[in-house]
């Protein structure tokens, strides 16, 4: 919706927006692809190719959220436009491909662990097979894809940070009951002091990454996607990463429940384990962090002068 | 088996220990509950009540792994034989329960991560609601519960942490194998000083917790289990501990693909941190380290003068 | 000075608190003492008792900053006033103690790793032997030692907290120089992936201990001391731990550099480390954040029904 | 005294491994600089130029340990010989320079965390300028600087390593004195569970060194300082990180006398801490053990086909 939204053309508006904000339909996002490490994005190899008035795709995508939602009846696929005199950051565009055009198929769900639901209707590979579409379809430009992207991404990864705040006092919350009803050793769970910390650390680590996802969302509004990108960056890395270890904090309060269908501790670490690498890896976008506050310090230092 | 051919009685063996041996029929232990804390094993609530000459079981069992099995013919259930003037570690006793005896009821499967038969055919939930069995099926006598735990416990331990050092192994050569064939930012993954690093100190938490088994094994084989107990508890709390990490590492080498069903790494990590809470928590062998480890201490100083 | 300002009487002022804001004296806080687990306040054991017009001090007192300063003339010390019909947390009062009286012995300084003049002049230990002062000199009143502690410490914390947060941005500052000047194998440091990472991560870790310090300065602002005793315990423990980090990688950087005198790092280490038991220990404040943590949740639950 | 035994010609080791084994006087080694990355020792730039029947070395060395000693009289330099068109791990070489040689400069100790006597009497900077010695001092030939570096680090570091597995046992020993000496919040500090867990994971952080390092020796022995470097690189680095954190608890169970002078505890810290980057940092050690695993794994891979 969002790249609709910002960058789609009146009459791909009318079209797919429209009946998406109705809740007619659901869509989905066709990015990352199985055979190349698509956290260096200039690695997407689908194809996307001109002939005549129309655009043929080609390619094998994954991670494809919400595929297996009936309802969902559009994908945006990233790849390649080929124009290889252009630079590494320009040969890539977006196009809109309705899930009905021959061709489009949906090979099998993927799991997250043990689940393969747990995220709007589960992830999914599909296959596109000289799916074709018309020109008109092509979002923004051809070449334009990355710079679609940066634009979606920001808020997007601010939104599942946000999300991991919620779902991180969810856990902390079965943490404290837990520890408050269960007995070992004659002692409340909570009077064994390696409990009792491991709540504090957790409500630290809940207070640090809620402030600095407030932190990035300020900067997004005031200073716009670009302006905000290395806070995003910053909590991109730090939420999923603390609460994966929150999460991991109540399973060990709650035994042998925690890793079960009685609670929803498993699901919620298999959930935020995954963030850990969706939208780039943690170590991704640490390096980009690294290369901005070397910039930011070298600013500095000239400044001074 | 181990519990039959260290305790059983002669008639107990004849009838249920050879059938196992030859693999005609499995079996499996019921001793966590889901009400209790049951890391502390004193809170076992299962009752075992004596009525002439049979005992009658009733009570709730969980993680009893491989009761899901067709050929699971035969349960070994640790309960309270409530004879309450004796100490706390003196109330509990073993007894033996067909699978088929009236009252016995598989209730449901436990999932692990989302894996619902990740172990010798899954976890489940078993109720005995007045189960009634001969008297001569109780293991070695009333009371003798704990005694015959520990004495299984030691070895079903090491067996764990072995197995850990295998599949951490595996870890490390799939994330080898990954490493050397994926690029990303003109690189392969290995040339990512991090994911080298990774490698590396998977190497040494590998040869760490493979000498720390071997170790702990070496002293259960000259010195028994209670000899062994300081060093079963460290290497039960260590290996889990070390390959959970070390699978971790492995999923982020593997991207996506690293927690779906096509590398079998998310179903090692859930195997792995079930480790941490199965046979007690990792916070129950530490505190039983401490305390040996001041108990060492202690000597060594009364040694000196 | 915030004592005197908060709590002293008009002439305790007029005598201490104006020499001291004019600069002409200095003073030092006597609280912690050798013998005892100070982390534990009602531990402590120097003795303040009565004798008509007089009180008089006995007891031992380390870690007093700032004693050995010439220009330190007034010392503040907390003791036992001794009413042990009172609650625990009444039997401790405070006392101004002239530096000159007869009685008053400074035994030595104490080095922090090997350093003795990192804080104000350096840490002492001081004897009292019989220190005779007039009543007058008695803060507040008898048993009201903790309230006035109380009232000094939040401030107090945050104010360490707040110059961590800037000694952690000048080593990042030196750990970024460093790299960029230092090449090995043939990389400027920083192009060495785990140094980028090291950076990336201290930029990461000083925005939120920078967060978290100004919210519990703002609860302070608007909730007081009290109202902001969870968020001052949180910052207090995260800010010293984080920043310990951030100085090792920078050291770590440095290489053998690091750790000389021809940088700040050792020393930033050495009284970054030391805050870390400072004003109790973390695992004081960690098991005090628990509480009120299973406080606030027992409250929403109720609040809920 | 490695070095002269192993590579000495019999005249060197007569002048100088003999009085150095009667104990009448120490050496010491210069090996690291201050002006470059010394942890690629590629980059060292002292020159060892040849001049007739001399060498002349000029340049700038530090961590010299023990070069203040008054016994010490012989240096072992290593220094480029500046044979540009062998290979980048041929143009140094090894020179014995006697202290009262004309043009060799103590110029400063350098301190280690404020220590600056912590081992062997201290490490120091030295200046050589213009330093003339005869041939015959150069040690093995020109260009095997490295080749003697090899097959003396092993041994070095080995001995290190074992030196922290002692150093760690005191810590923890000094850690469970006062554990069971203090009371804080009515309770023996070791029965506050955190403190025990602190004491049990270094006892399993030791039972690891221990071993690796025993299985270092052991290749060593039986393999060789070569065919050992997997295990001695992996011991290098495993080492001093433990017992940095085994010391840091120590410090921690004993409050602000555990960085005083009143404990050897910081110290030790300061030692141990050092050890992270003496005779390469562990960065370096972890790249290197990468390496060799993935060779390893390469051969296995090969093996299997």
């Amino acid at each position: 919706m969002e790249v609709l939204h910002l960058y789609g053309s009146e009459e791909q508006k009318k079209q797919w927006l429209e009946p998406l904000l109705q809740g007619n339909i659901t869509s989905c996002f066709c990015m990352t692809e199985p055979d190349v490490a698509s956290s260096d994005a200039t690695n997407i190899e689908c194809s996307i190719q001109r002939d005549e008035d129309s655009y043929v795709i080609n390619g094998k995508k994954w991670w494809s959220s919400g595929a297996g939602n009936p309802k969902c009846k559009i994908a945006i696929v990233l790849g390649r436009t080929q124009n290889t005199s252009l630079s590494r950051h320009k040969q890539h565009s977006m196009i809109l491909v309705p899930m009905n055009t021959p061709g489009v198929k949906i090979i099998r769900p993927l799991s997250v662990f043990g689940y393969t639901d747990n995220f709007h209707g589960g992830h999914f590979e599909i296959h596109f097979n000289q799916v074709r579409v018309p020109a008109t379809n092509l979002i923004l430009g051809e070449g334009r894809g990355f710079e679609i992207s940066q634009g979606r991404l920001g808020p997007g990864r601010i939104h599942h940070c946000m999300r991991t705040v919620g779902l991180a006092e969810r856990a902390l919350q079965i943490m404290c009951e837990r520890a408050t009803q269960r007995i070992a050793f004659k002692k409340k769970l909570y009077a064994h002091e390696v409990v009792a910390h491991w709540i504090a650390e957790s409500r630290i680590a809940i207070e640090k990454i809620r402030l600095l996802t407030l932190k990035a969302a300020h900067s997004m509004d005031t200073l716009g996607s670009a302006g905000a990108k290395k806070e995003i960056a910053m909590i991109k890395v730090a939420a999923p990463r603390a609460v994966s270890k929150i999460v991991d904090w109540a399973i060990q309060v709650c035994g042998g429940a925690g890793v079960s269908q009685d609670y929803p501790l498993a699901n919620m670490y298999a959930i935020t384990r995954v963030l850990r690498l969706a939208d780039g890896p943690d170590e991704v976008h640490l390096s980009a962090i690294a290369t901005m506050e070397l910039r930011d310090q070298a600013k500095r230092l000239t400044a001074k002068i």
